[in-house]
């Protein structure tokens, strides 16, 4: 099988390090293009991340040889995608919204896909935002928008906020067997990784909590009702509920986000937290149905012991894309609680954009 | 003024030396009498925690040159009591349960009033758990408790779980300006002096969170009710409300546990966040009424930044004796949102045991 | 092939489970045999473990069934030696040195090599201590340690102190190439992990170091004269140089020592800082050469960055075998100074000992 | 007494708040004047730091109100000099080193004394690079340096860098004492504030060290030869000795650098450890003699616990002036071993800048 070729537009970055390190041996899509700040541009990539390569695998010899473009220069990318170079790209773009957004519409105008973990579009009323093992019907507006825009083979699609993996899928399992929920309230405990690099100073990180990460309360309380709703005349109609309430909190840990759930049923509510546990143990997604490269497994691991999840040491759990769960129990103001754990840089960011991308090739949308 | 002489119960654990380090000048207390086990029993004070004093002040020349005693020989602390070495004790024993539920009756039995940190008597019906600024008026259980046991002058009173400190004070001043809780969702992020020395293991805290303390969440929903509650027939009977749902975590913060918090009033609701922090600011109890030597200035500390109270720079605030709150707003789910500090192991333990102490003396239980 | 059959002893530690989780595939060993202390004994390998399993990586559902034995207990090994499933052990004891000293030299009087992580042993005059890429004809000593003790198949061999592990193959690397140090100045940086489970308390680690570790220095000076000694009659005679001074400090890393070497040439100089890098990366031991399963490609890998090596980003440098160096460079007192890597928990404790097995295997001293 | 109204430039940085605090109720000078980059100039003191204030001490509420001025604008603090407000600066300064360097000489042309905290000048061969415990007589070269360079009143004198400050005192206490060193090895584990806010990123301190601080080995070698040397001819004349080598590591600590120190000592070698830590208890320098306000009433303590100086417990020091030294032992290849803490931003930074303060005063070059 010949691998589609890919570019990465931010490939200098935190999360531009993670796509490469991700794909490296991908059976499916192959780095052949990287594009990053005019500040990067024209070097090799394996200059340009010198000194500034955070990851503790490193890239393969063919991408640290690769020519380093102007990720602004989208004509250029237009030049790789005709020579076979760049089928599609992933946007891991870390300039200012409104630049990021004109940007990413640029790509997909000169016919180029973008899959994007910027959050620019992810309130563009006709662009999906996607986690493969929920709403991968979402896909199904990818004709209006080209429609809409007049763009023949681009479009975008992108992934929602690193924050709310956690609890999504468990979430969206439990409505799955018919047990909507209502209402959330939601508090993490954020990895400093989800900040890039440098991020957040260590000054504020020994012997300390920062109780606040700037408009990731908002976005965790908005995005999941977007992933939930539906498709409504060509644009994305949001669901009604779960009503949710989120405190986000930066705390000293590298990588994987926990969340603690109090979480309210509608009418329906589970007989019992094992039947609850099994739901989750038996959930499975697109991604598992059609054996997607990067997906889990299982994408729900429930841990009995009464002190996990864990960040170090549940994170990686089956290539750091399952999500764990513990400490299930009864809710003395709600119905339920729990504790869940997800990896931010790869489910939540660089891991999770390669499984959208898996999801759009395995509905035709990539070639 | 002769300042009256107290005994300190496990005085060589990490509580207890709390308790010698901000008894150190205090005007009213002097300590006399230091007990702690049979280990430590027969040394110097100084020879006791030689190697394993955890505090960056230390001890006074005096305190240290007192011989410890067996904190289980009751007998030497009533001979001490004659001669005029050991008037009260604090009481941070960290021995089992059952333990230290007789071994403080057999004190306050022997004539000693026992004030304590520890857990065991919290759910004793006629015990009081005092926060000063919260319900002062339940020493007046007193009487009733020393008639019952048929104790002279001993009795006990204790103090709540540290966790908890952070939130009881906002809420009680709103409830006391007319605005009661009805429910409240709370996850805290706790310190790990909390559990003492040796406690969490560093390989716990390194790159991580343990999202469970043994018994906490329990306290943490219980304790409150009684706290609020009222005195009834000389035993106390619970408060209805509010209804509280916690999640304890353990993070990598040495002192200071902090407290999200999801507040919903029952009918009558303040008229704004403005409101609330007036509310706030303006609360005062009878340790700030009656100027105690360890009452802070103001309990409640309300921050605006948007990225407070963070546990290494707030903590210490009004001698560590201030909860400081910050990033109250409206909650999607319930009324309000805020997030709120405590010292744990000045408020949260010695500091909040000696303004028992000074609660009970203002009363004239202790002389 | 058939794999030999291994025990170990005091399977259930920190160390013991590392031994579980690296020959997990091993192609020459196979866990059949696990012993732990009396509490653990009896019950099945899981259940031994449960809520005290510190490793990202499981263990088989192969070695979870074991039942664990009392390591006490010498003739139950020797019945498994004889039934096909322990034919040498690793011990991973965590007992106190006498009771280590004694146990491990009745295993080997029961017939049963010993491949041992304590320092029980490491000053007994005829116990080699094995660094395979430096000292492997340390192992002629065997038939010398059997003879003497009268044992026919057992013998005992151990490693040494994972703190040493960082520069003892560069300073073996610079010798074998004609330069051999006479002075070292070596200041570590060690990881808690080294203090097993629970070990470092989180309250000494959060903001904080520790500047120093019981018996640590000693070890550090003391142990690399008898590796790089040689066998004089049947027992190791120490060598004379190089003369070393240790400062060992615990410091907050999960895993990874760190070690600031200065280092005094005798007579002979290396030209130049290139020269010096030329050597260390050509430098190969009898595992490369011989490619045992668990060698590291290469024992020592240069950084030319010059913020390298850190623990968390090269500790796992090739399966976490190899030895990371970087910013070598002339010094203003001695020759040279350089910072050194190594991963205490496998190249300084079960992956060392499982090489050390490979090399007696190798040898013929195992089957 | 009437206090001498100070300014202090760079002072909305980390060092310059750290300048504020301190000088926070000092006896003989009051802070009348702040002055900070264009971005700050022209608000409040207390506007301009408002979100990024670091210390858990506040500024008081006169500080706070002072209108920030232009650091650039040299003008303007010559008319504040004129009308009382600033007779001499403090210089946090946080640009490039040129620009800070023609910035302080300006300001000292203009009839302005610079004490200052910035490297810029510690080269200039008529600056004295002061520790008034060691180099008070340093001092004299003002007036050859206001000579030479055709300035009245102003001048300019600095202090060294931070990491240098824990082992300068010790070794300058045996050196007077009769016992100079003739050769150091040095390894410090420094403190993160040491590189300002935001700093070091926390990605490279959580389960990290970063072996490497740019440009700091240099002048923790060169420095204590200027510091150590003596005034010849109207310009500075380096000691010969100590030679140094510096290994500089960054590590998760808040505050505190830490430095194990292995010493050689020219032909007099004291007799022992105990005669080395008479000498440490009993040393005095003017500041102590002169009694500053800032001044730790001993320079440098020793403590006998194998386990200190640790950083958390041991900084804060005697108002964080005073060095810690722990670990004294006989050296395996020098004479001595010892490590050494001081506190880098207060003794390291602004309480040593305002010790040099009172000694400038004390000599008569301030008023």
């Amino acid at each position: 099988m010949i691998k589609i070729p890919v570019g990465i537009l931010g490939a200098t970055g935190m999360v531009g390090q993670q796509y490469i390190t991700l794909l490296n041996d991908h059976p499916w899509f192959e780095v052949r293009y990287v594009a990053a700040s005019p500040r990067s541009a024209g070097k090799k990539y394996e200059q340009a991340v010198a000194g500034r390569w955070h990851h503790v695998k490193t890239f393969s010899r063919n991408v640290g040889a690769i020519m380093v473009q102007d990720a602004n220069d989208v004509g250029c990318a237009a030049v790789a995608f005709k020579r076979g170079d760049c089928s599609f790209v992933f946007s891991a773009l870390e300039m200012g919204k409104d630049e990021t957004r004109s940007l990413e519409e640029a790509y997909a105008a000169a016919g180029i896909p973008v899959i994007s973990n910027a959050s620019a579009h992810r309130w563009t009323s006709d662009v999906p935002v996607l986690i493969p093992e929920i709403n991968p019907h979402h896909t199904d507006i990818i004709p209006a928008q080209q429609k809409a825009r007049g763009w023949s083979r681009g479009f975008i699609a992108v992934k929602p906020n690193c924050s709310i993996q956690s609890y999504m899928a468990p979430v969206h399992a439990l409505a799955l067997a018919g047990f909507p929920s209502k209402r959330l309230i939601v508090t993490t405990m954020q990895a400093v990784s989800g900040a890039g690099y440098p991020g957040v100073p260590s000054l504020d990180m020994i012997d300390n909590i920062v109780p606040y990460i700037g408009g990731e309360e908002e976005k965790s309380e908005k995005e999941p009702l977007k992933i939930f709703g539906s498709i409504d005349n060509g644009i994305f109609k949001n669901a009604a509920l779960p009503n949710i309430s989120a405190h986000c909190n930066r705390v000293s840990v590298t990588d994987g986000h926990t969340a603690c759930v109090c979480l309210e049923f509608g009418e329906k509510k589970p007989a019992s937290m094992d039947e609850i546990k099994k739901i989750w143990g038996a959930f499975k997604g697109l991604p598992q149905e059609a054996d997607f490269p990067m997906a889990p497994k299982q994408p729900i691991i429930y841990r009995d012991e009464d002190n996990r999840p864990q960040p170090r040491k549940d994170r990686d759990a089956d290539k750091a894309m399952a999500v764990v769960i513990g400490r299930l129990r009864p809710c003395n103001v709600f119905d339920i609680r729990f504790t869940a754990l997800s990896h931010n840089t790869v489910r939540g960011a660089a891991g999770g954009g390669i499984l959208n991308a898996e999801l759009l090739r395995h509905r035709g949308y990539l070639s």
